[in-house]
């Protein structure tokens, strides 16, 4: 048999092994969840920006504030029903098929306009639905919200919340990808997982996924990122890129908030997520 | 009468002048315009990138193509079945309440979803309905798509006209807000503009409305707006400022695709709404 004839047959072998222990995990590798997560910043920055186009416009927030046309009270504030009545014609279309995206409300809508399509599943089953939607809703709104948008109000109110919508689908997708995240590096270490998994032990698990020289380079490349794709493009003028020393002010939206953002509440979360993960991992 | 005082008088005269003469354009004029054209470059630039993360996912497009899980054969393709729908929540929402918006599909659904709100009008009754929406839904599928995004199926059909939605989206507002960039011409130069409408004069017309060395400008700013938004950010790496020599593939979206975007579609289209809504312009 021919050197390559060899190697080949071993590639053949190494495939159909990986096949026979978990058809699943085709493909999700740790270089692949990393590309994932360094796209999603990009993702989640042009959402930020786009966001802060708009002035606050409060009213889409309030709760038990306004009458409809119809002459009926809302009791949920308009953005939400906005987002609710979006995810509604997104799950028909078939968006929650792929595990990668979880709504913010659960509905029982069929897929009837979606195309079939044969999904592939990269989740442990029992734990494919740990999420934290719920908490990020909430930051989301109070605390991100108002460090994004200038005070004002134009009535744009259906533009606004599709922007939030954009950002809330972005930070979901990326926080709750933990759950790949954890996947990947419990098929690298079984066995110490399966030990500590065992045990229930969380702060061993919380400290075992943490690397915090890989979360400072997160936190400064997504500042960095902030100024890079938030900065006013001339043709003439200097492009900014991450090494001046301009304001703050001159960026759409800050750095600082984009760096907060990530430092305070993606990172946690995203641990969170591989925990809580983990902690079904076995079920 | 200290200076101060007069100053504040003639400035206070100026404004009910304007509101006499024109109720409707308090706040636009050319600056307003050519900020928020320039400002939506941004926007269009996000939402290609975004577009171009996904693979085509041909099977969004194909008409005549499936059965629904209902049984029942779909005789659109999903994206329109995909933007019919969500174009009605965001009509429900009440987005089409503001004149920079204007849908595909048109329905007659009331703005049950919306917290009241008075717009102003910056537009001439009788032309605001001015728009090439159909022509951008062609141009859109046909020709900028295929330039977009490459070949494969990853089944994310939702998430992927989710991305077609937001590009149309942005694509309509910019190119419809020609109606707003002719209001203003018109405006700043009534005589000359009202000689030619009389004459329904459609060459003059356009040739007054067209600043080549103007154009040239947006072209190559949005050009390098692909290259500065769409480059891949390290906190180590050079960045990208427009000057390289590095080719097209390094970026998401092919700055020349951009380019072209604007030259052959974008620009054109928006005079020849500039021309149609000047010549209902004393409907």
């Amino acid at each position: 048999m021919a050197a390559h004839s060899v190697y080949s047959y071993l590639l053949l072998c190494n495939a159909i092994t990986l096949l026979l222990v978990s058809p699943c995990c085709v493909g999700l590798g740790l270089d692949t969840v990393r590309d994932f997560l360094t796209r999603e910043e990009d993702t989640i920055v042009f959402s930020l920006i786009e966001r802060a186009k708009h002035p606050l416009n409060l009213p889409a927030y309030e709760e038990h504030a306004w009458f409809g046309p119809d002459g009926r009270r809302h009791n949920d504030s308009f953005a939400e029903l906005f987002v609710r009545e979006s995810e509604q014609i997104q799950a028909k279309a078939g968006r929650y098929q792929s595990q990668e995206e979880i709504p913010f409300f659960h509905s029982r809508v069929p897929f009837t306009l979606a195309p079939p399509y044969n999904f592939t599943t990269d989740l442990y089953p029992g734990a494919a639905s740990v999420n934290v939607n719920d908490v990020i809703w909430g930051i989301y709104f109070n605390e991100l919200l108002p460090l994004l948008a200038k005070n004002g109000d134009d009535g744009n109110y259906a533009v606004t919340a599709a922007s939030d919508l954009a950002c809330l689908q972005a930070l979901s997708r990326r926080i709750n990808y933990g759950r790949y995240v954890a996947e990947v590096k419990f098929r690298g270490d079984q066995q110490r997982y399966t030990a500590l998994i065992g045990s229930k032990n969380k702060d061993a698990l919380m400290k075992l996924l943490t690397s915090e020289a890989q979360e400072d380079v997160v936190k400064r490349r997504v500042e960095k990122k902030a100024m890079v794709l938030g900065q006013d493009i001339t043709l003439d003028g200097p492009t900014e890129t991450g090494d001046t020393n301009s304001g703050q002010s001159s960026f759409k939206v800050a750095p600082s908030v984009v760096y907060k953002l990530y430092d305070q509440w993606v990172i946690p979360l995203t641990k969170n997520v591989e925990v809580d993960y983990l902690l079904h991992r076995l079920d």
